[in-house]
């Protein structure tokens, strides 16, 4: 039953319970306490910090547990955004931050911060010089912080970290790293001021996440007060947890390297035979600069949550960023920000010790899968191979119907998008109501019917159309116009 | 080797110890994924809040997992501020609740709230008619919140939660029960609106606090946002923890009844022992309405870290609110609150289990001890029985210099404060530098040197003096005239 969902949490590596239950006997006590117990506490406590903090590569009283990584986060922004005040309240985030570090910054915002979201590329990265321009001081004041991943939870994408460390250097703005994909692969290089991490990402337990705050950043821990790990996570910690985080990251570096490069084979060979086994799917993501064992793809007129539970009945659990796996209903945001295809979406991330056949197996059970869920939502035929065209981004035309941008291909009319008529539609298909992938899969089912270079009108409520109509008329080869509200329009081209 | 800590944190409870064990093996992948890891995590924890819930006295959808009771109470005060802002931003809590809770009200202070401190007696007990008189809304606006322990970390004085929650009731305000000390003992009856309590408390793991928001009080989760626990908790939490946390609930609530009355009645023989074996002791604390197995008292003339160190050489792991135990080198604030003597000062805890011979040879051990470390002072010759005679309450005077409060004795002599002259001192004691408990030791060794009737001034700029000094007086029958800055005032009365 291969688990595919290592990006999501791992099991317990065998040496975090061992260490967490050689530690139970003496990690109950209280570390801050003058008798025995406590002494014994706090030696298991300065051990594990140690231990992290090489691994990390970092000053152990510049780290400090924290009750995961989401935490780690949420006191590493805010405290920082606190202790840097004077200099401003500008926030730069890439856009694919996890969902941690963006709530972290709508709080910023709600409390009258400024937050900076640089875009990212097709592949989910971000451009260095981009992110470095976007440091700068402007009208809302001067940049109290910068946030970047090293690696992308959902694409797999590495970040260019080292360069947008060495631009936050030169501006004087501290470079907080979400290192929660990158850290079980290795320390993450670079000038770095803070880091943050949770332990069950490389198979320590839940419940522990790892700070790291340099010596020299300014730093106010966000209240309330609280002695315990410099103020920067209140409350008694599970100290045979932290152990057992500390051990399992030591061991994962040990193993880090040569499994890495057995994994990222694996994941090389799933990014070239899912195109060849099932049409119509867009595999997303940088296919070189990425993590070892994430990859991602997404499937025409395939409903995500469908998928997935086709995909676990074969004994295959991996996860989704569509509309339909979210609380939501909206695709997830990494996908939207590189504006690729949301619907069937599946990421898979190998666990260390993955086998050749396991994926195999996988990649034999997948084409039905898919073709399973196409036949019950009556999807229309398939190509074998999509066009190499792209899904446009969109960008607004300023009269309140949202356009292309003007760099994508429009067709061969002229003239500035201000001045363009809007086509009469040829056809208009109601699919509101209906939630992906179906208003797509109506869309695909009359282009047919209207004359090439006639437009089709879909109305559509559902978020995810915001994506996937121009990602599939990308996929498809024809002119995505733009959307008014609910209101898409399309023109055919083929 | 008896650890006497159990109010700081017990060992792993079996139960607790077995289903973490029994969950490790299913309980690491993430409980909102839709895969089978997925859904066999949310089974274990949907069962293991209904276990807590049920052991709380509360519906399954009121109680979220938190990462330690400090968090649940940070969380549960800044929710029910922000849930509540529009009825006012009046915040009443005793003035002994724990430092979690304290420490929340600074910072709503800081954030410009308003914060009511209720004062308790001299046993640590708040009156129910004046925290009730407290909720009244003031010219600062109505009150948002009341907080309220069930009973005391380090006097095990309970109060009057029953009593309080119906005047909350009756005033539309909240009650935010702190119940870490009380909840391994039973739910916490009355009409609370909330409950918070920390797992370690009872024989869970750290790291696992609950937090009760009952169904109709106005919450507003705290930012950042997050989708885990009702918004109440964000993270990945370490949910093999959380099993262990409610099946020991569970299991300590089943024992709790026949344990409490053994352990009340070793307390009880501490409490009558220890004044008649150790000269000059002061136990503190209600002797009735208290937590079934703590215990605590003040040695005069005692350094709190030394009598702590040498008790644990002779094998006991006690735990003490002096000045001396704590970073900011001031005594604990439920002794100060007390107005009771902090110097010398040892919590006893007993742990579930706990022998009659455990505390026979910890009542066998504790008067060398303290005699070991009074000689070492060069304490001066103690008195075998302290008289009735209570320490006084400061209150000021108006004038820059503090007096006692007018109802304490202050003497023969009539007049109201602001009219009488002070004595000229007959001796001046300079005892700046000094640490506790060298001020009261310096201060003792000289008051016979002085005509009855005549002042000492003591200069001391420890802050346990504050305490302590009027304390002495009581224990002493000097009378205590107040005090200016570091200047300490005590007049000879025997």
């Amino acid at each position: 039953m291969p688990y595919f969902d290592a990006a999501s949490s791992l099991p317990l590596h065998p040496v975090a319970r061992q260490a967490l239950l050689a530690s139970l006997d003496e990690g109950w006590a209280d570390p801050t306490r003058l008798h025995r117990e406590g002494r014994r506490a706090r030696l298991l406590l300065d051990a594990a910090r140690e231990a992290a903090a090489e691994a990390v590569g970092c000053r152990p009283d510049e780290l400090s547990f924290t009750s995961s990584g989401t935490r780690a986060l949420h006191t590493g922004i805010a405290g920082t955004l606190t202790g840097r005040r004077r200099v401003g309240r500008r926030l730069v985030v890439s856009a694919v931050e996890h969902s941690a570090v963006l709530h972290a910054a709508e709080a910023h915002e709600s409390g009258g911060g400024t937050v900076v979201r640089v875009p990212v590329d097709r592949t989910g990265r971000v451009s260095a010089e981009e992110f470095g321009a976007a440091l700068r001081e402007d009208e809302t004041g001067g940049t109290a912080l910068a946030c970047l991943q090293s690696a992308n939870h959902e694409v797999g994408t590495e970040q260019p970290v080292a360069e947008v460390a060495e631009s936050c250097a030169a501006a004087g703005v501290p470079l907080l790293v979400d290192a929660a994909q990158s850290l079980p692969w290795g320390p993450v290089g670079g000038g770095w001021s803070l880091l943050a991490a949770g332990a069950h990402k490389w198979g320590g337990p839940g419940g522990v996440g790892l700070l790291v705050v340099r010596k020299g950043t300014r730093f106010a821990p966000p209240p309330p007060a609280d002695e315990r790990e410099s103020g920067r996570s209140p409350g008694f910690a599970d100290l045979p947890a932290i152990v057992a985080a500390a051990a399992s990251l030591r061991a994962v570096h040990a193993e880090a390297g040569a499994e890495a490069a057995r994994l990222r084979a694996l994941v090389d060979h799933i990014r070239a035979r899912v195109p060849e086994l099932v049409p119509d799917v867009e595999v997303v993501g940088d296919p070189v600069r990425r993590l070892p064992h994430v990859v991602t793809f997404s499937c025409l007129y395939v409903d995500g949550e469908v998928l997935l539970h086709a995909l676990d009945r074969a004994g295959f659990s991996v996860s989704s960023g569509s509309s339909c796996t979210s609380d939501t209903l909206t695709p997830s945001h990494v996908l939207r920000a590189m504006g690729v295809l949301s619907e069937g979406n599946v990421r898979v991330s190998l666990p260390p010790g993955t086998t050749e056949a396991d994926v195999e197996s996988f990649l034999a059970v997948l084409p039905d899968a898919v073709r399973g869920v196409r036949d019950r939502l009556g999807a229309p035929a398939v190509a074998r191979r999509g066009p190499e065209g792209r899904a446009t981004e969109e960008g607004s035309d300023g009269r309140g119907f949202t356009r292309p941008r003007a760099e994508e291909p429009r067709g061969a009319s002229g003239g500035t998008a201000a001045e363009e008529p809007l086509p009469a539609p040829a056809l208009t298909v109601d699919a509101r109501g209906r939630r992906c992938p179906v208003p797509v899969i109506e869309l695909a089912k009359v282009i047919d019917r209207v004359p090439v270079g006639g437009t089709v009108l879909l109305l559509a409520d559902d978020e995810a159309a915001r994506l996937d109509v121009p990602a599939w008329c990308g996929m498809r080869g024809h002119e995505y116009l733009g959307s008014d509200g609910h209101a898409y329009r399309v023109r055919r081209l083929a």
